[in-house]
């Protein structure tokens, strides 16, 4: 019923995630309204990121290099590893900008009810990297659901015998958040890890 | 920060509207996983849709032909006009399924706190039209703002005078919306516009 483009762009970005039906149609109409300009580098993007970024040989973040930014940079702090679930993650603590160690990307969690197991998500590199630096920290920063927390015992099992501090980032409610609505899980983790005043 | 072409996919993603900062970033990052077929008809579609879509010569509703489906589909109840601030509505119209005549779509709303007058919303186009063909009726489907008001008010006074009915869309409280939730304009137009049960 729309004219054919604007149709193929509404399904486009109906699979984006978070997109539903009436955001594709509003998105679609606006191109109409974009510059030529915009929508080439639209275009040559999209090419672009599908063409060049793929994961940093090192850190497994996403890269348009063959070692990221972030490994290639001797300056950061040598002595702590974060790591993290999804390229994402390291794009926002970057953004944060209080973190200066490196970081480490697996391939998602292990969540034996989707049948996804240890050796699928890409534990042995991490395990070899370990290994071979010198690091004095692994920040375990990965979600606290039921699957983040099997991922973050299980590598801190396998880290088991090395001499390296294996910490993960508190749980709690989060700051601002109203109280009334925060699950139990939260609320008695929160209770649980609460801390002197001082 | 992020690799260049995923940088520029979350701006370009940013302008469109409805689109903040973190849904972009989850836009550009998924696009990544899309297959190669979905990329190229992503390019292929925003450029297309640059391209050929045009307002149709007759209505102005957006289409890839020169005269739009609805205005080349002689089967359609020629005694009624519906006219609409933007080609969407048309859409909208025709999922809905239940308006058979034809449409007319202006150039947007007038607005004298924006300096939009009479004379800039293509309204000689729609008289033009009116005049031409016999229609019946002449339904206003513009929405309830100031602006539209202004603006169906001011349609209704150019078209005194010619045999024809003009109709505006029913005000009043959205079908399963809460009471409490509305405003007073909308509960007080409800109040007045109220119908007898039958």
């Amino acid at each position: 019923m729309y004219p054919e483009s604007i149709q193929n762009l509404v399904e486009c970005f109906c699979s984006f995630p978070g997109i539903g039906e009436k955001t594709a149609e509003r998105m679609a109409f606006s191109i109409l309204n974009f510059d030529e300009d915009k929508i080439n580098l639209l275009e040559e993007s999209l090419k672009e990121a599908k063409e060049k970024i793929h994961p940093c040989q090192d850190c497994q973040t996403l890269t348009d290099k063959e070692k990221c930014d972030i490994c290639s940079d001797d300056t950061r702090d040598s002595n702590t590893l974060c790591v993290v679930e999804d390229s994402k993650i390291v794009f926002l603590f970057e953004k944060l900008g209080i973190y200066k160690g490196y970081y480490h990307v697996i391939q998602g969690l292990i969540s034996p009810l989707d049948d996804i197991n240890p050796e699928d998500i890409g534990l042995e590199k991490l395990l070899d990297r370990i290994k071979e630096k010198d690091y004095k920290e692994i920040i375990l920063a990965i979600k606290p659901s039921l699957e983040g927390e099997i991922t973050s015992l299980y590598i801190k099992k396998i880290l088991e015998g090395m001499n390296v501090k294996v910490t993960k980032l508190a749980s709690g409610v989060p700051i601002g958040a109203d109280m009334e609505y925060m699950d139990n899980l939260t609320l008695s983790r929160a209770l649980e890890d609460r801390k002197e005043l001082s």
